[in-house]
């Protein structure tokens, strides 16, 4: 019987050791507590330097949907509502945070096949709740996932068209950045600035958990005045841990020496070489171009079950008929070369086998 | 010029060396996020051993705010409330975390010398609410906190006694756990059974955090029915977080070989040291017995300043008015008998100057 | 120029004769305030009669938003949803009133052309949930509107259906009825009860204050056990009022010699009299059959502008592009004939004049 | 045996002609709903000509608990406080409305014998909380209620002060004025603007409904700045009805022609009157001096039911101890100087007998 290879998520993966070290080393030393630390000062510090912003607020966070629901409850009041793309994390993965945060705000979404929300639709949904008028609803922001869900990149060209459409309808704009790294280093040239405040971001999600740390999420507020509510608001939920330091450590050593886009380009450059490696296999369709480290796959049921008997473990996306699935393979910093392999050799021998 | 030393509370202590071993550890295993981990179900196994009850519902937390709210959650709804003392965490110290998480929920609050509330007090509270009439509100539960915040300790035939009350009036009774463990190996054959459902207590916010983890707090549903609805609100609240293996990992080595109760006694031990060492100086006035890792002084102004001026800093917990201030020192596991007796010398130089 | 005639919605009508006798009667008895009275018994007792059952609890209410959201909140929590239909009122008209209600539950909605919730659409909503996993959101119930918001009817054989699909999945029922009187007699032989509960409907919020009430709306839980909690939220929320007699007086002369059901009658034949009336215009498109009280057409700009111009105000219901506009005309128990011929009449004159 | 008198509070009370005219006029009119209308902008014009303010924003409300909750709602936010008085009605008898309506803002209160918040309590309890810090509790405002509870009313000069120490300390100050109407009658040359906003006032939930009216409040906005997301708020509650202009003609008909102030002032006499009646029995101890139109007695458990055996039924305030009850009449502008005799009659037979 074949090990089992879990591939469908970057969570499953462990701590970078940079960051594992500097776990270990925060432990010897006694700070106060709630983010009154040196570790967050250095973290904040560390983001206005590699972001080039000054007039930054960050608040190191543990939780990923809290980092996304926090950062749009910022804006988002009961009575107003976020626009995001219909398979957006924090429409479908949240259990309804986003929601909860704002006292009953709502997500009004857009669906299309591309995955990302294009300037025609957010115009035409604006004007729909514009129509409605005020008193049923106000819009108060959008929210883009960088990368998308369907694990491709928004440009600079569609984030900027988008800002363009905020800013004249005096929307915000917050990025769920769980996957900001993939995307960030997937583009040439773009440095953190240009890919979020520059492109009109207000507030960035931003993730380590998924490429490299334990549990340690920033919410980076480029616009200040959205955070003096905000981290009432973080402290109220639970959000604000005592021990602060620890988070802030974690993504101190992320952050240095480009560790964080170290590790992202490993993740991505593992996901091209299965992606590759894939594409010989008649039974697959791959649906959606790789920008970062994730891989789309239609697949029939038949086909599915034989990669689940090769003990190789996708994540099981969504189900497009009784016969045809779409499942996900995701790559991280810790993929390693014989581990792809390994599972396109078991690939090779099981998918024949019907 | 003094190096500085914090004594003011247990939340700036490291991790314990075999936990953070146990954090290292888990880094190179895979498994599924969210919970469904093998170290999420061998913490709730090792939950099961220790309490003594089979049936109890788990769920790991990072958050000590969260731990004790979404616990209180689990019964109290918007129109209802919960008994607690005035003193309380949960009432002074967590932005109103409760209320947020209850949608409004209040909580009524007993006022006394002691500390711990007292079953005369919960008696007429909860006439003086009845009176008013279901329409207006209606009580859920009581909340005791153990240790309480002023460091003593609630007695088994106290906890029975309110115990007998909820009962009797259909309430639900939470303890907040924070240092529950300080507490518990303060008391003589006491088991952790004894001291939790065997006393009544239908839902503890446990809290390892003080003692030795990186932020690691547990929710114990001793009464099952109440986990249904608060792990929805949980995950929707954003306290599942992704490696949740992280969390649980550093609870199992806690719990492991009594490590949770060494930890506890060593903490216990040194405050006990440091308030021998204190009873010298006639400066300070004892306000409540030291049961477990916490002491309380009351101090003129003019000492507290001597204090900071040794770079010693206490917690400072009130002002009983311009001149009268109470102090707290806390000892952790970490807490070493040279730093007491440098504090010591200190005081011995520096209090007597003026 | 001619004198303004509103006829977009029925909310602008007054109160019907009886009812406005109800409430000067009531102002000369003294009963205790908050619901503990004669008039709101006496209502409780009318809707047993009326609705053949002995087992409901009922709520006056003043405001159809809280009648609506209220109902829902009884069994929508903070990480559940309701499917309704994406044009229901719910979702569009009330400013996020049912997600503030349930402290941030979702609706998730249907789309389709006929404006009503079928069967099929509901089945595949309810897996496409399922599949997500419960983790990330519980389906709790399924609202309907009858009337419709496009004026149409639930057929008893379309709601026993979806009913069955509910009772499968352990799904709620509620019906707003804010137009249920206008529905009910424009089927023949079907008795109230049929038309609710022996049709599955747990909740029913009807409405009285479209059809001859000044502010009257009333929440009928079939499902008693639905009442227990909703009581505590309504009140808590302000929803009951101190003169509550007055509330429950309107109802009572509402449902007494069956008022309701005549006044509903003469509202939905002044609609098809007026929608014969309509039907000559070539520049009408009819868009939904007139099964109660309301007339939907698709209308150019220019003809829109034009019947502006006569003074006539119908309810611009939507934009189907820059040019084509869908319009409202709903009629009310106070609508005259000679009203309806005026309309006609300017129409004639001034729809051609271009 | 004798007819039933309730005197225990002035919701009893029907309608005043004047306003149910008004109530029957307004049905014969048309006109567009939501407070879009005629009469909600002439009630506007009433109250910048009364309060002598041309920038305030009003909401004509039907209910008192709303009233209060969502005016407290405009300022109080999820993590920050307002101040009160420990018997305040939003306190104790709303069900948690200001805590629901504000995501789990808290109430701190004060409590004293004397009824009302005093300069010196509410200064220290200011600084108890700004020196648990910013992070766990933030103060909003002060709610006064006049009359206050205990049917007495805050001077002029006792406003004003409150007012200097909400100005210092930067806080807002809401006024509940279920009885406003009542105080300002009581008082020599105080004008609207005089007992409000000169006094520092930045909303009054005005009641109409226990003077006069069937349903009907009014907040008023002296800082029109926090009526702005409250509007919102207040709509999405189901608080904004689609009839609203019954609610506004019902508050015109009450401020023209100083009708409010004729109906307050009768209410008042009839309570003095009522109170020097009541003055001769022994058994009655009268504990605050009758200001408006509250009469509050302290009586033993016998005489208490003696009462209640001439079926006169006043409020049940409290219960001090077993034995001693504390009881309260109302008096209201359609109290009848005969019905007070007879109940002086029927007391002058009963309290005797034992």
């Amino acid at each position: 019987m074949y090990k089992k290879i879990l591939i469908g998520t970057d969570t499953i993966s462990g701590i970078a050791p940079q960051i594992l070290d500097a776990i270990s080393t925060v432990s010897n030393t006694k700070t106060l507590p709630y983010g009154n630390d040196f570790f967050t000062k250095e973290c904040q510090n560390l983001v206005k330097e590699i972001f080039e912003k000054n007039d930054v607020e960050i608040i190191p966070m543990m939780s990923g949907t809290a980092s996304n629901s926090l950062a749009l409850a910022s804006f988002l009041r009961s009575y107003s509502s976020v626009i995001c793309h219909n398979e957006a994390h924090i429409n479908k993965d949240e259990c309804g945070a986003p929601e909860y945060f704002s006292g009953g705000g709502k997500l009004l979404t857009i669906s299309n096949a591309l995955g990302r929300i294009q300037v025609g639709d957010l115009v035409k949904k604006i004007e729909e709740i514009n129509f409605k008028g005020k008193s049923n609803s106000v819009v108060s922001g959008v929210s883009v996932t960088q990368l998308a869900e369907n694990g491709t990149l928004y440009t600079l060209d569609e984030l900027n068209a988008l800002n363009k459409v905020c800013k004249t309808n005096n929307l915000y704009l917050h990025m769920d950045g769980a996957r900001f790294s993939n995307a960030l280093v997937a583009q040439e040239n773009v440095s953190p600035a240009d890919a979020t405040w520059r492109a009109g971001v207000d507030c960035l999600s931003l993730g380590a958990t998924k490429n490299g740390a334990m549990a340690a999420e920033i919410i980076i507020f480029f616009n200040k005045e959205l955070a003096k509510e905000a981290k009432h608001l973080i402290k109220q939920t639970g959000h604000v841990i005592s021990k602060t330091r620890f988070v802030s450590a974690q993504l101190n050593a992320w952050f240095k020496d480009d560790l964080w886009l170290k590790l992202a380009k490993t993740a991505n450059k593992k996901a091209l070489y299965l992606r590759k490696k894939l594409s010989k296999f008649k039974e697959f369709k791959f649906l959606f171009p790789t920008q970062g480290n994730e891989i789309f796959l239609q697949v029939n049921k038949n086909t599915y079950n034989n990669i689940l008997k090769l003990n190789i473990i996708p994540n099981l996306w969504s189900k497009l008929n009784d016969d045809l699935f779409v499942i996900r393979f995701v790559t991280s910093f810790q993929t390693k070369t014989s581990e792809i392999d390994e599972i396109i050799n078991r690939l090779e021998i099981g998918l024949s086998f019907n």
